[in-house]
């Protein structure tokens, strides 16, 4: 971890801003003030499959975790999206800081006007990390930019899964991680936007625990056949002396 | 297990019943002619919840394994619905051979008439473990009684959560095992229907297979918010001698 000084852009919280080494190669700028990314883009880049993928689109993409995670699995073309200025910024200083200017577009813009944003461009896969909590669920947190990348404050499921059917290539895959706990919502509203459900995946902290997280993939115009793949356990219990992490 | 001869009853098929021990203090009288209860049933009887339940439905309850298996749990009144006259006689004897009368009763009848059958009852849970195959998959069985058990002949997916919708009190519980391959399925039926699922768990044959059967728990007129519960491994690879069930 290095600080992230260039005097030249350094103002108000670019102070803050930071060097992570991803260990793959790749390096990503955060501001850990603002929102870093967290395990859950790490399950989700995992999870993608980028067979015959030559267009990838992220929704909603932070400071560009998943475009560069991509990146390391395959050398595909990534674009992302997201609405906050600040994000767009850090994504593409380290689109930069990686020499991935060939391969990752970022924009700035609302999921609900990619119409307009991304006219006529269609994707193979699209991948999301959204917001997880709806508007009336958990505590609102204060700080703007985190309310907006944890809460359904600018965009709801419903936007990101519109979204995402409104690009895809017919039979291109849509690849989400959420809460368990919207899992009836999700795969509601994923089939009534003709996006099936595929394959499911759930991450378990412990594997006595419930599921933290669900990976979800789901292909646009696809038949109704669901499976559910072996769970992931995050964490073993060892001993006392702590817990050891798996994935 | 022994066979089940009653020489005043023995016509047809009934020659091949035989009486297994359930190994928790009551009997079941199967014919292994015809459909004989699987792990689902059992799994099923383990996942329902039976506190604050006075009354029971079993849907489809075939040879009455369900019904049976549950008072082993508590002495609740069940009702069993079953189409088949065989397997209506076999519950029946069943019920019978272990002085159940009191608690179980069997009606025979078709889950599409369940307000002419059951007309005015209520009840506080629902079990089913319905045909998996939906008309169009799998191969139909050829013997006309396994696959009304096995395949969607008599009743769909829809028939059986419309029945359940229509018989539970406000809050009631729906307790289901089915397929993953039918994932979507069963949750956008349950939902369009008021029946929210609140509690899933997933069983896998190993820790690293793709999950072999759902259990769900939906409630009627519930919130949404979904749990998913510690996966269940059926068995565990040991050695070359071969696997150990856990279950």
């Amino acid at each position: 971890m290095n600080n992230f000084n260039n005097s030249s852009e350094n103002k108000g919280n670019e102070g803050n801003q930071r060097i992570d080494d991803l260990q793959n190669g790749f390096f990503i700028i955060q501001n850990p003030k603002d929102f870093c990314f967290g395990i859950d883009a790490v399950l989700l880049s995992n999870f993608v499959s980028l067979k015959n993928v030559k267009r990838a689109l992220d929704l909603g993409c932070g400071n560009g975790i998943i475009p560069i995670l991509l990146q390391a699995k395959a050398p595909v073309n990534v674009v992302g999206l997201e609405i906050q200025e600040s994000s767009v910024s850090l994504a593409r200083k380290s689109v930069s800081l990686n020499n991935l200017e060939e391969n990752i577009t970022i924009h700035q813009g609302d999921i609900k006007e990619i119409p307009t944003i991304l006219k006529g461009q269609k994707f193979d896969i699209v991948v999301s990390n959204p917001p997880y909590m709806n508007s009336g669920g958990g505590i609102l947190n204060e700080k703007e930019s985190l309310a907006i990348a944890r809460h359904e404050v600018k965009c709801t499921l419903e936007d990101v899964i519109k979204g995402a059917a409104y690009v895809l290539n017919h039979l291109g895959r849509f690849y989400m991680i959420h809460r368990p706990s919207r899992l009836v919502d999700i795969i509601t509203t994923l089939r009534l936007n003709k996006l099936e459900p595929k394959c499911i995946r759930f991450v378990h902290s412990y594997k006595d625990t419930e599921a933290v997280f669900v990976l979800v993939e789901a292909s646009l115009g696809g038949k109704a056949f669901s499976k559910i793949m072996p769970p992931i356990f995050l964490y073993e219990r060892l001993s006392s002396a702590g817990d050891t992490i798996f994935a």
